[in-house]
């Protein structure tokens, strides 16, 4: 200022001073427009920056949210401001949310299932806001319709799904929110074809097939259907099937229904359960389900993903029995969340289609430029790599865990034939899985990227066996160094440790078994009984 | 090169070389990383100039896409490639997507009803983008549950809605995705209570009543819920009411169907219809609905916005008689799609609540975000003004109208009283309106931004009258300079100019009108009756 003062007259500066003010004047009186493409540049810039930052520190915050339940309402007031409030003022503002956030992008996350942000991801996110188009028939914008059908026939191609399931097949993909939605509007589809057939009042004598372990989205999809609560049959399953539906099982089942006038409706099999990433044995049950004239939806939510490599595409076999197919990409595909694809078998498709009537809402994103932006800029060999990367980080896990005799984990088998050992012998299609029920270190066998695992209770005494892993769990989760959850599994409490964020590491893996190492030493120091 | 080569001795400069080559190797090696900070940055920046960019040419585009179904097959391989591909090629990509775009955030957008972006809007998704959490449980991220409750809050304040809608009351407010999911939502509560008082049998007895200008999200919803189509009751309405629900009507269909044994379930009336932004009287409906214990609920997914308006709030008069009060802040409040917010008066609300349990899907977006951007950022008084400019540009644009005789177009009453023009007094609420049946120069009142206008037919055929507005309508979106839709009122087809589009300004709607007096005049001249 001294230095300008002295560059010339008075006047000239005060009159420069003057325009200064003037100019910062408009500025303020101008504040954020509605919309403005140089005010969204600016913005954006130090969005992606916060962002960036964002991704930078992630490994200084707690995991799993520290804060208790109303923190929020504390720290912000009790009405929207009259007037408009700076950007910078409310980026420090996120000073007060980010505690409250549990950070799923984290690499020491390992709680129930990913949901992978990706670079590529965020982009597509980014330009589906940016156009935010509502695409809920072609003519709103025929792109948004064109393009959801193109990348889930490159999906559907991807995972080898039948030609049934594609756009130049019988059928065709479509991308819902979450795979509870998918399997809603399978079941309502299923349900409505049934009661056009039967009559519109037979609604009470519809049935529904699945596992104890089925995704809780199922029994929701049926209160929602109508179907009535005592006609969702849920079938038990246990160890000796690692948790899958037995085919026998299954089969009693209908019959008894069918003995009673009842009419077997719909079967919803998994690929890769919730709990413990159980298979289903698909071929066997599409049999089933054919014979019976049922819908067979198939839920590969999470697992689906691994299916893109061809060692893992045998989990899939059957698929070509089934009647829809769903996976989520926004779990371990690297596509931001809300990206749900659900393949279906019959379908009204043709040049113009709408994809308002296969779905519960009328409006919808666009949401297909997220896998598109996936699937182009990271391509089918380094997706591969991807989901390898966390298996084998899985599997590394899963040896830590063995070495410790203080933990009961699992391991795969290492024998091709029958290693004796093994109590029972599954078949999943054409693969042969074993249990090892008899060595005392199966939980249940590991077969993506979760590895199931607990510490051993004291003299086979279950119930302290449950508090001592809850107590574990709670331990390592306040410690805000990593966020695992749990299962319970005939009746055990069981830690789950599911690797799948992007940003994991080997070096995370390490820490996160150290971490677990260390408690359990501390809890069964503290352990009167020990 | 020559100028490096004559700067040293060659030996040096062949190190450079073989250096330069082995970083640009190592750039291409490294590739695309699943998630990292600074490709995130890098990347991240560029999407942002590409959506800065295209708004700025936003106006170069048609706003109504004019490909052929099916162009994008065309244009686009058939799977997936194998390895990556640079962002500049998938942007460059992008000029195969955007003719097949149709421009919600163009100027010219007057079509269905606008999908607001917004700078701020769009900030919000990016940080949602960013962050990807799962906020199915409190515990999965516990600011995105209290987040969305405090914001409802401040909307539901903005909106003056009585104090059993919010979080601090009896009720509270949740995000859904669309408004079809917020009448399927209330509507199976309500289904499920009635059940829970009648018997699970009694689904064909309950009775749903709606108007035929209710959205098609409620037979859709009816549908889902398994509502019986002959119980659903879709009331007439005509020009005496200004196409609102007759509250006698109502009552007559419910005595009816007391009298056949059936159960009336759900009301669901509209303020501010899809078709003309018709207003049903709420409080007379409120108090037909609870002297006959049925769900109320309302659906202001558009013109709930008007309502933070002073002079708006009227037609929100009655709403303390809902159960459920809905308006979707993604249509005309610049929170980008999907927002659409819905306040119940019942609800289980306490310090840890999971809105799963609100919701048709389990996982959800942090959509709290972009709501919290808007109104921070824009804060209430520039919020109305955006609001009252847009309502100010529709009256502009139904001045234009008016002034043309070929046209028919509507009129606001400019009288406190009895004009002696109008045909039918209809009371909303405490307020009156007026219909002008009989000065042939309405058809229907302009309320907020929507105007409903004609093409009058010649010699009053309206055959032909819907021809000529059919070939208007047509002859407008094809020239891809803007983007109307239509209606039918009373077997009229009508055409409509909504208002709302962000960047929308004075001289879009004058433009918009002279061609569409031009493209009168051609077809005036054109047709052999003239």
């Amino acid at each position: 200022m001294g230095n300008l003062r002295s560059s010339g007259p008075e006047g000239v500066n005060q009159k420069e001073r003057a325009m200064d003010a003037l100019l910062e004047e408009r500025v303020d009186n101008v504040g954020l427009m509605p919309m403005d493409a140089e005010q969204l540049r600016d913005y954006g810039h130090q969005m992606v920056d916060f962002i960036a930052d964002y991704y930078n520190s992630i490994e200084s915050f707690p995991v799993l949210s520290q804060v208790q339940p109303g923190y929020l309402h504390k720290l912000i007031p009790d009405s929207a401001p009259n007037h408009p409030e700076s950007l910078q003022n409310v980026l420090d503002g996120e000073a007060k949310i980010l505690p409250g956030v549990t950070h799923w992008q984290s690499p020491n996350y390992f709680a129930y299932y990913p949901s992978n942000s990706s670079v590529a991801g965020f982009l597509g996110e980014m330009l589906s806001a940016g156009l935010n188009i509502v695409g809920f028939s072609w003519i709103t914008s025929p792109a948004a319709t064109e393009l959801e059908m193109i990348v889930l026939d490159w999906l559907g191609k991807m995972l080898k799904l039948p030609e049934h399931f594609l756009s130049t097949g019988q059928g065709g993909g479509v991308i819902q929110g979450t795979a509870s939605e998918a399997v809603l509007v399978v079941l309502l589809a299923a349900r409505d074809k049934a009661l056009r057939k039967v009559g519109k009042n037979a609604l009470e004598k519809l049935v529904v097939y699945a596992s104890d372990q089925t995704h809780a989205s199922l029994p929701k999809a049926c209160q929602i259907a109508g179907i009535h609560p005592e006609n969702c049959r849920i079938l038990k399953t246990d160890s000796s099937t690692n948790y899958s539906i037995s085919p026998d099982l299954l089969t009693e089942a209908i019959l008894h229904d069918l003995g009673v006038g009842l009419i077997p409706l719909f079967l919803c099999a998994t690929v890769g359960t919730t709990s413990s990433t159980a298979v289903d044995p698909l071929l066997e049950l599409g049999k089933i389900s054919k014979s019976n004239e049922m819908w067979f939806h198939v839920d590969a939510a999470y697992a689906g993903s691994a299916c893109i490599c061809p060692e893992y595409r045998q989990y899939l076999n059957g698929v070509e029995e089934t009647d829809s197919f769903n996976m989520n990409a926004h779990k371990w595909f690297l596509t931001n969340f809300d990206c749900s694809a659900l393949w279906v078998k019959a379908s009204e498709a043709n040049m113009v289609m709408d994809y308002k009537d296969w779905q519960i809402p009328l409006g919808r994103r666009f949401r297909s430029l997220k896998l598109w932006m996936v699937l182009r800029l990271y391509g089918l060999e380094n997706l591969q790599c991807y989901i390898r990367n966390h298996i084998q980080l899985a599997e590394h896990f899963e040896a830590l865990v063995a070495q410790d005799p203080r933990f009961e984990g699992s391991v795969s088998c290492p024998y091709v034939g029958d290693c004796g050992l093994c109590s029972s012998v599954v078949f999943f299609g054409n693969r042969i899985r074993y249990t090892f029920k008899t060595c005392g270190q199966v939980v249940t066998p590991r077969i993506f990227s979760l590895v199931c695992f607990r510490l051993l209770p004291h003299h086979n005494n279950e119930d302290d066996g449950n508090k001592l892993n809850h107590d574990l769990l709670d331990a390592v989760n306040t410690t805000g160094k990593i966020f695992i959850s749990h299962t319970v599994l005939s009746g055990k409490y069981i830690l789950r440790f599911a690797v799948g964020a992007p940003l994991t590491e080997e070096r995370h893996v390490n820490a996160a078994w150290k971490l677990l190492q260390e408690e359990a030493s501390t809890l069964l120091a503290g352990d009167p009984v020990e």
